[in-house]
């Protein structure tokens, strides 16, 4: 195992310098927090995270959780993430005071939950289902319901649950087939199986409450039909007393990672005893859950981020201390006589190492930056703003779900490459973030589904104002960075790439606009791959313009060559990441069509 | 698992019409095969491997080889292979009939081998590398040691390893501290530890015969001070008994994949009781292993492009399978009314299936042309012509061993990512293929070795004459497609990568004029990616003009539908991989250096 799995004056700084903590602290919900109680905080999250987390990273891998007898058998820390993680808010924390939370901002909750994921993560996602299942709760569900079913849950006694994906069904929520049916005392019997259901039973919560999407009985087919139920797995008498509600665990999924964290099968009423209580109005379940859909993306970068972020700190730490090989004499040849260095010294490592840098750090910056937009949009009393932050927030989402993955993926697979053969070996951490990456681009939306809503809807939001705004968020960055010397020249860089951004989205659009959609959709992840380097590469620019700014000025947190080195990594990501848009611009304008089904059979 | 690993009528068509086999038949060497004699050879391959190695390909994952009481105990169809692989040739095929091989060419090593790599990526090595152990036996070694040796060997009794790695050493050959002191007898006593030594132990051979390499007591530092030694398990006492040699099983590593694989960590004399015979003279010994490596590096591009092609086939007969979603209509909604559709018509899916068509074909394409050049170089009368193949294969050989591995990784990803959450569950096959395959650009040197192999001998080979030469086949290739209206334009485009792709070497080389050699190899990577990519699309331009010639002048062996799927896939290179080179090239011309190590600390 690795010394360090994050560097938490960049947190800090990303939180504080780069995306201004104080602009959310000034609004009133957040009035009781300033940046000293949340820095202590941050701190109490990083020694438990140390102490509680981090050492049983590898173990949970090599003891998985699995079925046995009926139920899950998970790791004893699932108990302490789920009941210290309860007593220290990490569940309750951005709930309102009278839902039982202390009013954190999003941006704290994710720079928390940072912490928590790169250090084993296996186990934030406990606590963080059952905190968007009581959000749903209090948000949409009646006083009863909140009543019975909340304080549990974010005391960490019950866990939570969200319950979309059926096996016949997979992505396409449309052809969700679990069946509610209405009952005499207002609650519905529910019938039907889901999976993948993560955090979905273990040892240590005495009952589990599953938000479940079914069909009420007669509703309309697709996903106007769709209600959401609170289904228990034990559901309180007329006495109060816990009684099975009839929802079975079948099996639990084996997986090549992210083995701690379980991955359930649930059957729901085989016995036909199964209740199911109704949240909000019928048929508005896809509504509800897809309101909590942006916290659940935001949730799946920054995990993908800290994965990345982990790995990159334990093959930085192999590569200050693997001594192997020389560096190269000016003859192009290497002496023998002369001692080895470290692998540190050579250029391809330092690129690889460069490479996870700038996508862990970009991506933090990214979902970050994506919960700012959250807070505002949530705490904005000026409604052209508020409106302004949600646009933003529902544009870069589906690119806040999906760079850290991809990339991330990429990235960590470079932090194996760097410890060679090592690398690839059980008893060296790397493979195991190579391995619990991977689920990234997929759960939550895969990549493809990502890129649809990002090509498909939010691009096309409100006629791309959306766009539009993102574009000026942008601008404003160039022009900040202009005023540098030594960042102007990628400024431009940045302005030229937006006006060809602009001019492929055009082309793109040309498409729907024709009617053609499924040409206009057919290459949506590359376009995702173009439109999120592009994202980051302004991401990096407003991380360097902030350190030349420091650099400049002397307001300094951080040592000069902390700041140096972030106005490196963005050369970095200009020299080797953006001219990737370059190939991607001509994929996406590309006349050819050779990806949508018709009678020819191509794959022979 | 699914019901094929393999299209055996492509493997066909790549050999026999894309390649032409027959024109390497047509050397005396070969005198005893045709084409009838070596495709009965293929299909009794195919069925031995149907039989034997693809049903054992899960259970090996799940139950891998380990250590136990000082031996590694495998999987028991290890066995299987070494004896009835012996049995058949699979491992003397290529060698000559005095030394009791089949006088086989290359091509069809590497088509039998990639049959069997495709059905169980975990067995063929046993035999690989015994074949490649009795090879550096018989070409340099004693005719004592090849009576005593080979013979066992190549009746898959006895195992053979290469050991090259230490533990201090890594990739860095030249820092070997293995040592041999010479004894009265001739003999050597070997001192050393080796790591990584796959197929080094196991309960299925009486005996093993580890190649390794050592320093004989004086030699001079760096890799001109290497010599090579057979090393036996257990060598003949003075009555031929087998006694111990004092070569001890430190370990078995545990890794991520290749898991029925074993990777073995040997410790040679503890006892002091260690003979090592040289082989060939002293000091020569990392020269005759690299006569050996050209073969050992195209297997890797092999078996990194079986994988890729058994997991293409894995997740295509998911897609085809799997009802999910529906068609796009033109309003750009779904209809919930409407049926289902198979996941392989989205253009989503289509395009991560097309990218593993492309990937995984391109890459036995390339590896059977590295064959055929290989054959030809060892075969043909011709002085100037045989120069030509070797120049040819020298400079192709980095990339057959990296552009399978590197590009069969992300084309594994793929496959993946076709089956959603079941593509990371262990009741599905694709993760597997997925933890197997990124072994690959790690072993017999990772990917920045080969870049930097490449880049900094490869291409300067000759004054650049390798380079020209195959600049000479690519732009032979482009005459020929541009006769075709409908492949006229793909071959233009090739034609003005060509001529970029020098552009961009005379850029990179005036570096190395300068003496600045760490400079000009410090985006050797970049430059293998960019290099490999306009390789492949050359590799996929010729496969799609022989399916043109064969379409238009109807001297067809397969569907015209076969052809057309070809060409197709060809189409898809040029629309989606090839631009990758833009932005490639844009790295490799950018005037900022950013990866060579300096005073400064760029990782904070």
């Amino acid at each position: 195992m690795a010394k360090e799995y994050i560097d938490i004056a960049t947190l800090k700084y990303l939180l504080y310098d780069v995306h201004q903590l104080k602009d959310v602290l000034k609004q009133d919900r957040f009035s009781d927090h300033d940046e000293a109680s949340l820095n202590m905080f941050l701190d109490s999250v990083k020694e438990f995270s140390d102490r509680e987390l981090f050492p049983y990273f590898k173990e949970m891998d090599e003891k998985p959780a699995h079925y046995k007898d009926g139920g899950v058998e998970v790791h004893k820390q699932v108990e302490v993430m789920m009941k210290k993680g309860g007593e220290m808010g990490l569940i309750s924390g951005t709930f309102d005071y009278e839902a039982g939370g202390l009013q954190m901002p999003m941006m704290m909750l994710t720079a928390s939950a940072f912490i928590q994921d790169a250090a084993n993560n296996h186990l934030p996602g406990y606590a963080g289902l059952t905190l968007g299942a009581a959000e749903l709760i209090i948000n949409f569900a009646s006083k009863e319901l909140n009543d019975t079913y909340v304080p549990k849950m974010l005391a960490g006694e019950w866990g939570g649950t969200m319950c979309l994906t059926e096996p016949q069904a997979g992505s396409s929520l449309s052809d969700v087939a679990t069946k509610a049916i209405p009952q005499d005392d207002g609650s519905y019997q529910i019938k039907g199986q889901k999976i993948f259901i993560s955090g979905g039973d273990h040892q240590y919560a005495e009952n589990f409450v599953h938000l479940v999407l079914a069909r009420i009985e007669g509703a309309p087919a697709g996903t106007k039909g769709i209600s959401l139920f609170v289904v228990p797995k034990k559901r309180p008498d007329e006495n109060g007393n816990l009684i099975s509600n009839n929802v079975t665990t079948v099996a639990d999924f084996q997986k090549m990672g992210q083995r701690g964290y379980c991955t359930t099968h649930l059957d729901f009423g085989d016995n036909d005893d199964c209740k199911g209580f109704l949240v909000g109005k019928p048929h508005q379940g896809l509504k509800y859950m897809f309101l909590m859909m942006n916290g659940a993306r935001i949730a799946v970068g920054r995990g993908a981020a800290a994965i990345a972020t982990a790995a990159y700190h334990a093959s930085l730490e192999y590569a200050k201390e693997r001594p192997q090989g020389r560096k190269l004499a000016s003859t192009g040849k290497k002496d023998p006589e002369q001692g080895q260095t470290f692998i540190i010294n050579h250029p391809d490592v330092r690129r690889m190492l460069l490479l996870q840098k700038v996508v862990s750090e970009g991506s933090l910056s990214l979902v970050l930056l994506a919960s700012k937009y959250y807070d505002l949009k949530e705490t904005l009393t000026d409604k052209e703003e508020k409106k302004k932050y949600e646009l933003l927030l529902e544009l870069i989402i589906p690119m806040v779900k999906t760079y850290p993955s991809e990339m991330g993926a990429q990235a960590v697979s470079n932090g194996l490459q760097v410890l060679g053969g090592y690398g690839f070996c059980s008893d060296f951490i790397l493979q195991q973030y190579y391995r619990d990456i991977r689920i990234f681009p997929i759960y939550e939306g895969t990549t493809g589904i990502q890129s649809q809503d990002l090509l498909g809807r939010k691009l096309l939001l409100e006629d791309g104002k959306a766009l539009q705004l993102l574009s000026e968020e942008m601008t404003q960055t160039i022009k900040n960075a202009s005023k540098y010397d030594e960042l102007q020249k990628y400024a431009v860089k940045l302005g030229e790439k937006l006006k060809e951004v602009s001019g492929t989205i055009q082309h793109l659009v040309s498409f729907a606009k024709k009617g053609d959609y499924e040409r206009y959709l057919s290459d949506a992840t590359p376009f995702m791959e173009y439109m999120s380097i592009v994202t980051l590469a302004w991401v990096w620019l407003d991380m360097a313009a902030h350190a030349k700014y420091a650099l400049l000025t002397g307001d300094k947190n951080y040592s000069d060559e902390f700041y140096e080195s972030k106005i490196h990594a963005m050369r970095f990501f200009f020299k080797y990441e953006l001219p990737k848009t370059d190939g991607l611009a001509s994929i996406l304008k590309d006349e050819e069509v050779l990806t949508i089904a018709d009678e020819k059979e191509v794959f022979i």
